[in-house]
């Protein structure tokens, strides 16, 4: 039976500022990622936040990104591969810490915002990520962009890997994601974005911007819950994928680990 | 055969900006408490750090602290049981990856500054301290002010302790180290210090300000290197305590682990 | 004709963080404390803040803090008076660049949270604020507890000051403000309130916990607009205020100055 | 009579951090570029620089950089020209009011590390720059690498702009710095570097590493004072630059402002 995954970005919350609607999200995901303090988050919201994801049986994930608070970790910086293996290990030991002490484990990592843009088309970076995965604990799932130089880096490190596809966003006939700046780059239509997600699943296809077919595998998608509509989406996904009798779950979970 | 462990701060700089000599302090010490990000150190230098005690063959301790780098670390902060219990989860995580990532492992726990103060006195606090290191690693030996609230806590938790002593601090009748801010607070003579340590180690003796002996357990000694002076003094503190008989080595060293 | 300042702090938004519907309260309000990037707010947040109040008509004052983002400046910090009138001093003279570049100028300054609460007690922080502010632009008008350290200071440093109530809380028989961990510390009905702020704004009386009437003067009432409920409670008092034919202006405006 | 000034980075340290040799340089120098929070150093130790500089009679100069303690401003990020505008306007008025609290006033603005370099190059940073000086403070004079895009657009905000030029630097035939990464981007004979700059200043020109001469404008040379070697040689320069009748003193020193 085919399954799929559902992520999402979880415990942005910092201190007295809220981001997020967590608790509605994850209701409907297989797989959080928690943001680990550097470009969002804080060690009290990431230990409810693991906590919270534990209790609803979601597979918790280590989101790391650049340390960027002000900039959410969304702005690109020059960090050196040899400094990025050290916020990863850093951030990724943050989280397991927290997630002991909840009596659960780590699944998985997924870089941040620019972290994870960069660690698709720079191979130094994106290798510099799956050493220092391997090096923490070499059973983590590196989640990273479909075809990506990350996902290559994951595996040329022997590390177990997940690609992730984007319900709303266009891709370019590379595999790469149309970047936001162009008209095309976002699909607004709900229907169609679905329709898109289970040709994904079902068919390793989505048509690029050019109008021809392109391979991709859909291992994990990307979901977010800060908007209503945005939480109205992804329950209109999940039924449609469990129309198609394909099972929601994290990563591997099929697996004899 | 009597054994005594050194231990001294380490990893303390951070970007730019250096603080210490850990090179030369690692050739005389035994546990280095490295700086795990909040008060002082940052991922790079706590990697660094990790690696070059590892290669001396120094253990490896977690230096946890308050978020708080530009008092670093050294002022009272109102943090609550609940987040300290947080904040010293995160921060024994991010060093248990450092040195998994460097082929090694976390030895021990020593709270900083403001939080090791803190701890001392409050036990709602040393209970948090105690209970997160149980929760992220109950091999880990916590390192508190002997007879402290710290000590009662780790031990109440079932964890190993380590009573701290102070060569260069005098002690109230209490226990408690006088505050710096009294004028006999310090013990400036090098000679006297070193006897007060030797005395400590093989009586569990020390002299009050009142003139009264206390009793005292001396399992590990907090030394500096930050200063020249400081750099001698540890030789002359090694040297005698190796006169003695006395081995140095890690707390826990001679046991079956 | 009897006046009075209705203030709020504003521009506690930092980054991609949101906190407060700040356009809502500019409606109601005659004075804005717009934080200064160190325990809320951040270059961007403030600017936007200052250029909307100053659209709005309603004045501008600095609203500076501890250190600590990660605590919203609400937790005790042992801060030392030099620091804090360094520190005033810096947030001070961020915001009233601010201002300039908006072709506007700074009004006045509240401290926040944590430090709000030290100066309302401690004699020497509260000088160290007085003089900064003196230092910086002795035309600001100093906010302060009513019949606090900090107003009795800038009075002394021969600021003009503005002495502070706060509409749903209760005052001891000194003047202080019960704590909040009491279980009467705050008014929990909008009209009582109400009848409490006209009657301090017109008779300088308020009724303490024991029943007995202080005197206390009301120069400017706290308000806040982070709720729906709050926002309603200041449309209330607003009225109110309107009805007994009191002014709602900023401190001073009706001053040559 | 020919004139020139001398100028420095100060007030990089950062709470119990310590970063070069103030007290040193300050005796050297006319011009001061004082850290201002974001890269490097604190409300304290600005305070602490501002009152040093004024009392050694060195001009007080803002050195605004990007919001990067941990790679201390010398790392490139993507920040907006509208960020730019607001993250500069917020520094200056930081050391403006440190200044006045000190009873005196800030003379000119020098952007720090990845922003000095992006402002040099990127026009719309560049503008965003002069646009702040001049918001806050148009008597502020404008300093950025001798024919830049900052220089420029000094020039067209109707700033006064001073061309800065480096003793210990190649250039390019357009007048650019030679990047470090370059074998050849670094003077190491001293003698060499002195000559270099005497001829700056008296012929406006410089040999490129092509070996034709540009055409350079020298009213500020960049000194550094944190190894012993720089101290040494600023003393070479002073004494060569005196020598040949050049005034050292501040840009503008001699006119009637």
């Amino acid at each position: 039976m085919t399954s799929v995954d559902l992520n999402s970005d979880l415990g942005e919350s910092f201190g007295a500022y809220t981001i997020g609607n967590d608790e509605q999200v994850l209701a409907f995901i297989s797989s959080a990622n928690i943001a680990c303090g550097f470009h969002a988050g804080d060690h009290n919201v990431m230990m409810k936040t693991v906590k919270d994801a534990a209790e609803k049986g979601v597979s918790i994930g280590a989101h790391p990104g650049y340390p960027d608070l002000a900039g959410f970790g969304r702005r690109a910086m020059a960090v050196s591969p040899e400094e990025v293996f050290n916020l990863i290990t850093y951030q990724i030991g943050a989280i397991k810490a927290a997630a002991a002490a909840q009596g659960t484990t780590v699944h998985h990592v997924k870089p941040h915002g620019a972290l994870y843009n960069t660690a698709a088309k720079d191979s130094h970076v994106a290798e510099a990520i799956a050493d220092a995965v391997k090096a923490v604990d070499s059973e983590l799932v590196l989640y990273g962009l479909a075809g990506s130089e990350l996902v290559k880096a994951g595996e040329k490190a022997g590390l177990k890997v997940a690609q992730e596809v984007f319900a709303d966003r266009t891709y370019q006939q590379d595999g790469s994601l149309t970047p936001r700046t162009e008209a095309n780059a976002m699909i607004h239509d709900a229907d169609v974005a679905v329709d898109r997600v289970i040709r994904m699943i079902q068919d390793q296809k989505v048509e690029a911007v050019d109008g021809h077919d392109i391979t991709i595998q859909a291992d994990t998608i990307c979901v977010h819950g800060d908007e209503p509509e945005a939480l109205q989406f992804v329950q209109k996904l999940r039924e449609r994928i469990q129309q198609e009798g394909i099972r929601i779950e994290r990563v591997g979970a099929n697996e004899h680990v």
